[in-house]
């Protein structure tokens, strides 16, 4: 459905000489270096004749949906937290709001299928169900229902690239998640459950070997099912993650960057790179959380994230606190003075 | 010289339960929950009656200066890219310029004693020489010298802090002044020298080798003036790393929070500690450098620090890049939602 090709590397050199004719010794600034790099990459490959980098109209999307698993105990919060968290995210009082205003992102909420329709202003409706199946008991949802979330995405992704949006952040909110995102790890990795599986937001011992118990059930049931990434979307998915997905695609069809928040979201990056693995020459990966699966998963991924706070609460909140070194890297390419123009000896 | 008090712990239960009363699981924003905490019980301790956290006119100060080591070849560079790269800062054109801008650091540059005044406008002269003496021939500087520093730093900090500005970030700028910090670090926490030294910005294994003994030779040499972390600094320090201390007292003793840029930096903080243990207080340290003996000396500080991007820049690049961070831990404690007033279930 998406067509997404990989970045240009026609300018490598000359991005990498610009980088190191900056006042400062060869690789100094470390991790930044390489982001610089990676934005540069994405935004020649869009237009060859740029000469400043640009983060334009930033958008944050958190996508909300509700969990079959749910019911069976998997998770520190009932599914009715998920609602009640949207609309706390309408009324701009959750930890992402703060953190969008503060980083000047626009922020957007789409409920891909919550138990229940918030019926307010303020929430976009791509509801694609009243939550999924409880994946150990029956396929999430439908191939039909992956087609029609990442449709619904590519709209979201569309209507922000169309007001001048170069860069899409994901974030997500919906209760029993982690075990959706646990599965699909253990499946498209070939990995143990048990490297993949971790507390959520704070599970006790009893409910963590629940948890694994049950993804362990969604996994020996749909295992010869499972025969690609949208197979195993549909069967051990979330609404939410599908069309999480599905932005993530769409970003990268449209040569958008693309930053990856905490577990959840770097799951649904999995499965884009798994369909695309052009995909990765867009992804920013924003932060490693404390969720015990996620550092293998970013090993998996090739990728090293920016932060590592210890966080845990997901909606997009690592995402948003590293708008600013990604500012910084496209900062520094643009703005700093290089040896020459400053008159500053060169000694590397 | 310096009168630094303790923060007052009187409000860190009606601190803890206000964090806790977040719409989030307990500890779920990582790192920023203790970060909001610290900042709370500094800015309560100068003012019990705030009801708002508040960074105010954040200051980064530049401390510059030259070393007599450098002239024995333990640096990539010669001493006189000191004054170039201070040059480069007065022009806006160094790394701690673009990040100064982008975060709303006001910056001050301060020729501590380079080699040669730069007499150009913008800089702030408080000359201590013309660069200390080699330290594995002779002492660093005089007692005077360090009193000196500690005056004229104290008189920057009391300027910052008249105009409002309740933040101070330490950063520097000083061929071989990597060397001096390690031969600090050894001697105030009496390791081997081996597990101070690093590669600076980035020398060779041959220089590396001469860098390692010649601080072996300055430690072995003054070993029994070693007597006090005052004298630490006069006959191992540098003019740069004597103000960056004098100027943790100050804003310490003012109760303003100091953050701490890199390895240089953290020698500084590592002397103001000794000092007056309750510094650490106020402390927060920005990142964690690729420079090898950073990891250990932040390890002796009890110090988590917020970022670890492999910077190893000095100038204070670390510490403006971490004030985001910083100031999200303000926003979410000021501006989030409580259980209640979202009505949201509080499952933790």
């Amino acid at each position: 459905m998406f067509a997404v090709d990989p970045v240009t590397h026609r300018f490598d050199e000359q991005i990498q000489s610009k980088i190191d004719q900056k006042t400062k010794p060869k690789g100094a600034l470390g991790q930044l270096e390489g982001l610089a790099k990676k934005v540069a990459q994405v935004q020649l490959s869009r237009d060859p004749n740029i000469s400043q980098l640009h983060i334009k109209q930033p958008g944050l999307l958190v996508f909300a949906a509700d969990h079959g698993i749910a019911q069976y105990g998997v998770s520190i919060a009932p599914s009715e937290v998920t609602r009640q968290m949207v609309a706390n995210f309408v009324q701009g009082g959750a930890a992402v709001n703060v953190f969008c205003r503060q980083m000047g992102f626009n922020l957007e909420v789409i409920d891909c299928g919550m138990l229940a329709p918030l019926g307010a202003k303020g929430v976009t409706e791509h509801r694609l169900g009243n939550g999924t199946e409880a994946i150990h008991l029956a396929p999430a949802m439908t191939l039909e229902h992956v087609r029609k979330g990442f449709e619904a995405a590519a709209e979201v992704v569309e209507r922000h690239a169309l007001s001048g949006c170069n860069l899409i952040a994901i974030g997500e909110m919906g209760i029993g998640n982690s075990s959706s995102a646990a599965a699909i790890m253990a499946s498209l990795l070939d990995l143990d459950v048990q490297k993949c599986v971790g507390r959520g937001t704070g599970v006790d011992d009893k409910t963590f070997e629940l948890k694994k118990a049950l993804i362990n059930e969604a996994l020996k049931m749909h295992r010869s099912k499972l025969v690609s990434p949208v197979h195993v979307l549909a069967h051990l998915g979330g609404f939410e993650i599908v069309q999480m997905t599905g932005a993530i695609l769409a970003a990268a069809e449209r040569k958008m960057l693309v930053v990856i928040d905490g577990f959840i979201a770097s799951a649904a990056a999995l499965v884009a790179v798994k369909l695309h693995p052009a995909v990765s020459d867009y992804l920013i990966f924003a932060h490693q959380s404390d969720e015990q699966g996620h550092k293998l998963m970013l090993t998996h991924l090739n990728a090293t994230p920016l932060l590592s706070l210890g966080l845990r609460l997901g909606e997009g909140t690592g995402a948003a606190l590293a708008l600013p070194l990604i500012q910084g890297a496209v900062n520094f390419y643009n703005e700093m003075a290089s040896f020459d123009s400053a008159g500053v000896k060169n000694v590397v």
